[in-house]
This record gives structure tokens, sequence and C-alpha cells, in this order.
């Protein structure tokens, strides 16, 4: 196993430490803003395989989604909307694998997980199984802050996570506009969906030949390249230091009906949380990947739980070794796949700054991914535009064995001071 | 906040750790058994309210799953499949809010959730929002097997979690017999329907009438007694000191269609791991009560971390009170209503056992709760028939705030010794 970081002129360095400054590359020329506040945004579009000739689709998504966080955020919209407003974006391009254009499962239907959380208050809102909605982080979102109301009548607790049917009505008693499920395929993922089949028909044909040697589930394995792993995720912080995050999947191509992710699962598809208590930093992570296996290693909170320790960098890259990679949980698989955003920040007084209020707020933003390739975005209110990339494994590593890590560091400073 | 221990004689009392021999009280009388092997159940009928008035039958179906298990480890069957074994008894029972009998939902329905997860694979099976099947739990357990199975053809990897419709047609195609979902209401469960309908239809009325002072949140709460939070589960070693976890619930009463609690959520509902690396104990966690706030703070995967300390029952005692009742994911929750159950086990060598094969395998137990009462069972495969108890809250401490504690050890020894 090898942890590359691509290192070229122009890329992203991983920061070392949040109090060491000399080696930090800050994002954008901080050129002075007339935004009243201030905030830091980190999207993605998948961990996956980013072929090159799509590469300028995927990099303009992440780029429009970065811009209509960084508007909200300007405009003083807290964490936990602007997540989702950079999600809508990310969901609405018939390039990735959320809302518009998501994998199709077995049926040929659209079935859509999503989840958001919120640093501040820790609400949770999530959906599974979710047809006939363009926005499925819509709904998250609404649960989330619905719940915030405090209970329903009769002192019912209210619902954090609904599925399927009842997730669908549910959206659309809260206002939520239906759209038609079969509006949501696109030329694109009916064209992934008619391969599969014809693969899946092969291979089982091919299975069933050789049933009788006892053979049935060792062939044909990692054939399923046509499958889209690019669910989207973004995180957030807003100029009150507020993070948030969210993660929303069309989930595995050819997926069992009914099948939920780990974008819809808590702890495992996404995880914000503010400073508090011993937590020296705000954190926030969105996962992307093989939903088993980010379930089955809750790589989500785990990478925020790290994400305590000094060492930023070298926190990820442990946890995406020992915790994913390495996972007891997935002792049993050869290739294990996904790829994580994460954020952190802290007010820390790097020079001269004694006040509270007027210290920067430092953000420490890294990615990491065991796929072939993460397509990220990232942009501060200090930014006047998005930057955009798609890491990919060094040459010769392994997809599922080898992992890539790389980042970069923010200074938000309140246009008080 | 207190926490109490029933200490009444006759009672199991609170281990202290599992090197101290002398406190500890054994489960039964360790009657010499003909049993080919040896193994120990602890299972629960839900924290809750558990009337004077059917204690009896609470009592009885525990016992009933007990022996079930108890049967099934006698013969050697393994801990993954004797804890859906005794599930499947606490599910058939009417009284239990599980399988047959569960809480109706909004639309008068049943959707059940249910899990279970494997101490020795790590594997883990998950359906939530489920119609049609009697036993929930039997098809947690056919999504974790199949999944042992390896990929799908293709190379597509196995569900771990199915929601709704498309969980009763995998469960169908796999050979799960449906079950008219109509037939599984109970007298009980849908005279509760109806008297919570008239209460939830009372309470908007009076809310309408109170939305114009902005009240609408505040009034009525704490007013849903009639809901059943008799989630059942089931905790197991056997022979071979494997762990399992299982947990299966009809979800909170009048709860919104399509609604998932803890019991469907990994991490959430139960938990299982057997001893590895820096784990000295296996240990093996079932949860009941509110879905949300047991989600939220994945009370099932946190107490089977702190079990690794020392000392069992202070380890229980603080994650049950840092991390539940006082958790900062439920800060705003003026009542936080649950209950565990958990075992852990080593081979440990107390007295002048020196082979690691001779050693008996020392079992600790524990249940906690915040709920006014819970009802367990616990039997080894040395007892001659199985305990059964509710516990409750002491005289004057208030559910949703304090907590009640209490537990034993249990000794097996190797029918080889």
């Amino acid at each position: 196993m090898e942890a590359a970081g691509s290192l070229g002129p122009g890329e992203p360095q991983p920061p070392s430490t949040a109090e060491g400054a000399a080696p930090m590359k800050r994002s954008g020329g901080e050129t002075a803003s007339e935004a009243k506040s201030v905030g830091f945004v980190l999207v993605h579009a998948g961990a996956g395989y980013h072929s090159e000739s799509k590469a300028k689709e995927y990099k303009q998504v992440c780029k429009k989604a970065c811009q209509k966080a960084i508007e909200k955020l300007q405009a003083g919209v807290l964490a936990v909307d602007v997540v989702t407003a950079a999600l809508i974006e990310l969901e609405d391009s018939p390039f990735t694998n959320a809302g518009m254009g998501s994998n199709l499962n077995l049926s040929g239907d659209i079935e859509c997980d999503a989840s958001t959380m919120d640093g501040k208050s820790l609400n949770f809102g999530a959906v599974g199984a979710l047809r006939g909605v363009k926005n499925p982080i819509l709904v998250a979102n609404k649960l989330l802050s619905e719940a915030q109301k405090g209970k329903l009548s009769a002192g019912r607790i209210p619902p954090c996570f609904l599925v399927g049917e009842g997730a669908y009505k549910w959206a659309v008693d809260h206002g939520i506009v239906p759209y038609p499920p079969d509006m949501m395929a696109t030329k694109f993922s009916l064209s992934a969906f008619r391969k599969n089949r014809r693969k899946l028909e092969l291979a089982e044909k091919v299975e069933t030949e050789m049933i009788q040697t006892k053979k049935r589930r060792e062939v044909s394995e990692n054939t399923n390249d046509t499958a889209s792993l690019d669910t989207v995720g973004a995180v957030v912080v807003d100029h009150e230091g507020n993070v948030a995050a969210a993660v929303s999947s069309g989930g595995l191509a050819m997926k069992h009906p009914g099948r939920v992710g780990q974008a819809a699962v808590y702890g495992c598809g996404c995880w914000a949380e503010n400073t508090s208590g011993p937590n020296v930093y705000s954190t926030a992570v969105s996962t992307s990947g093989c939903g088993e296996h980010l379930v089955r290693t809750m790589l989500a909170r785990e990478c925020s739980v790290a994400l305590q320790a000094e060492d930023a960098h070298q926190a990820l890259l442990e946890t995406m070794q020992k915790k994913f990679i390495r996972s007891p949980f997935l002792a049993h698989e050869d290739s294990v796949l996904g790829g994580v955003i994460v954020l952190r920040c802290c007010k820390c007084s790097l020079e001269s700054e004694s006040s509270i209020n007027t210290q920067p707020l430092l953000v420490e933003f890294l990615w990491s991914h065991t796929t072939e390739s993460m397509c990220v975005g990232y942009m501060s209110t200090q930014d006047g535009k998005a930057k955009t990339h798609i890491s990919r494994l060094p040459p010769g590593a392994v997809a599922g064995q080898s992992l890539a890590i790389e980042g970069g560091v923010c200074r938000l400073r309140s246009p008080m001071t």
C-alpha cells in the first residue's frame, strides 16, 4: 500500500499542522472582498473513475456548486443550508450519480439516498431509496429543519430517516415538488443500464454453466466497470464557524431495488460536528464510493474523530489505511473502494491577533480516495473563482488497495477586522 | 441523575471485573449438563413501560426465546443463527412491538425494522420499513448470510441494507414466505392504534386553536403513553466464543410511513465484535427505546467500545450517562428514552486452568435503561431454566433522566474439561 500525493506545481499541498503557518498554501489570493460574510466550501463529484473525456464536465459542475455555495455564504446563510444549495447543483448535473442521471437499479428505476448533518445542532436528516424527487438532499434538509422545531402533535418524535414511498409522501406533504421518475434518467444513465444488463445476462449465463463446479461467486468479479460511483457531497464552514456536511447518491448501478447505501446511513455518508468540549476543531466529512464498504467502516464518523489529532494530514492518512483499506470490518474484501472530503477549522491565533473575535478562522481541507480518481472543487469567500481538480492514484497504484491524499489550507479573515 | 440497581435478594448483582472472582454470582446452579456445546443468551422484550398486569406474558416470551436459543446452542449452532432463532420467538409474541402485533403507523400499517451482526465475520444485515413478512429478522439474517457468500453475478456487491417494497421482493425471492400485512395486527395493537388516533386528532384540534399563540410544538408533549417501545433483541455467545446480536422493532406508534428507526441502522440497533487485535473482550449489544435517540447517539457501538474497559459495570454506567442521557447529540431533548442489553466474554484463567482450550469462557452480562422498565431474560447451557426479570427504575426516579443498571456473570465450562 502506498500513500500518493500529487505534488506537481499548481497542485494543492498537504497541510502540516494547524499551528505551522510556514508550509501552508492559502486557497486563493485573499483578495479583499466586499462580502458581508466569510466562509469556505469543498465539494466532490464522486470517488470512482472520471474519464479524461468527461473531465471538463465534472470540473464544471464542481465549480458551479462552489460558486452557488459562496454566494449563499456571502449572503450570511448558515452552513447547513449552504451545503444543501451546493448539493442541488451537483444533483442537477446529468454527469453525476445523484439526482438527475443517477444510476438505474436492477429494475431500471432510479432510487436515491441522501443525508445532511448540521455541526451546530448536531441534527441529522436522511432519505433512502427515494423515487420521484429531483433533489433528494432537499428532503434530507427538510427532515433536519423540521426536527429542529421540536416534537410533533401529541408528543410524537419527528423522524430523522425516511425511506421509499413514505419518504416521497412526506416530501410532497412538506412542499417538495414531485418529479416524474422516468425523467430523471439521462441518455448516459440509460445507455449504462443497457450495457450493464447485457453484461449481467452474460455473466449469469456463464455462471449457470459453471455452477456445478461451485465457482459461481468467483467468476467475473471486478467486471462492473460501467458502474458509476460518482456520488456527490460537500462540506462547508460559515461565518459563525459552523460546519455542515451533505451527501447524495443514486447508489451502485444495478443495485437491488430498496438497497440503501452509505449516503443515507448515519455516521457513514456524512458527519459534521462544531467544536465543543474536548474537541478543539469543528469537523465536516462527506464520503463517496462503495456504499457497503463505507457503511461497515462508518468512514465519515471515523474521519471526524481522527481529525481532532494535531496533524490532520497524518490523521486522515492513517484513518484511510487502518480504518478503511485494512479495516477488520472489510477483512474479506480484496478491493476497498471509496473516498472522502474533509475539513476542519478553528479560531487559531497564528500571529499577533489577541481578541478571539478578530482571530481569523483557519480552515484545513483534504481529500483522499482509494478509487482511480476523485473530482473535487473548493472555494473561499475570499477567492475570485473556484478551484477544481481531478485527483488520481499515481501510475502503478492499485485501486482499492492504494490511496491518494491531498489538501490545502485557507485562512478566513472576518470582514470586521 | 441517579444510577439505580435493584439489589434485592434473588436479583442478579452487578459484576465487578472479569478478573475478580470473589464477588461474582454465577448464573444458574451449574448443574452438569449432557449438552454437546456451551453458550449463553440474554434477550430483552423492550425498554419502555411494562405493566404489572402483563408482566407474566412478557416474562413468558423472554423465557421461550431463551429456551429456543439454548436448544440451538446445545446443538452446536453458531451465535449468528442462534440470535435469529431467539428473535423469531420474540417477534412471534403478540405482546412485543416486533413482528406480530407491532405498533401501527400513521396510515394504520405495520412496517418493521430489524438487523443482526455477526461478531465472527463482522457482517451485518438490516431491513427497514418492511411490510408483509412475519419475521423481519429472518430477512436480516438472510442478507447477512448471502453477503458472506461473496460477490453477486458480474462482480456486483451484495446489499447489506434493504428497505420497503424492494426488501419485501428480495425476501420472497430468497425463500421467505410472505405474510398478509393485515394479519400482523393484533387486538391489542389495533386498539392502541385507535386510541392513539383519537388522541392525535384531539391534540391537533387543540394545537390548531393555539397556533396563533405560537405554542404549537409545546403542547401535549409526553402524552403518547399508548406508544409501545417494546422493541426486542438478543445477544448470544456460542461454544466457539463467537458473539452475535440482533434487534427487531415495529417502530414508534403512529410513526410516519417510511420512518426507519435504530433497529435497522448500523451501529445503532445492535453490535457484535469478536475479540481481535487490541480488543480483549468479545462484545455484543442490542438496544431498545426511542429510535431517533438511539440513532443519533449510536448507542450500540458506543457500548461495545466502552466494554473494552476493565470494569464492565462502570463502563456501561458511564456510557449511559455521558453518551446517552447527557449526550451532546441530544442536548435539546428533555427526556432520553432507551435501554441496552450487553454481554462481553473472554477466556479468562481465574484459577488453576493453564491450557487456553480448557479455560472456561467468562461471560459478563448487563442491562441498563432510562425508561420506566425493561424486560429481560437470560440462560446458559448449564442452566435448567431461563431467568426472567422486569427491571424498573427505583421509586422517584424520572424516566428519561435516570437509569437502572443490573447484570450478572456466568462461567461456561467446556464439556471437554
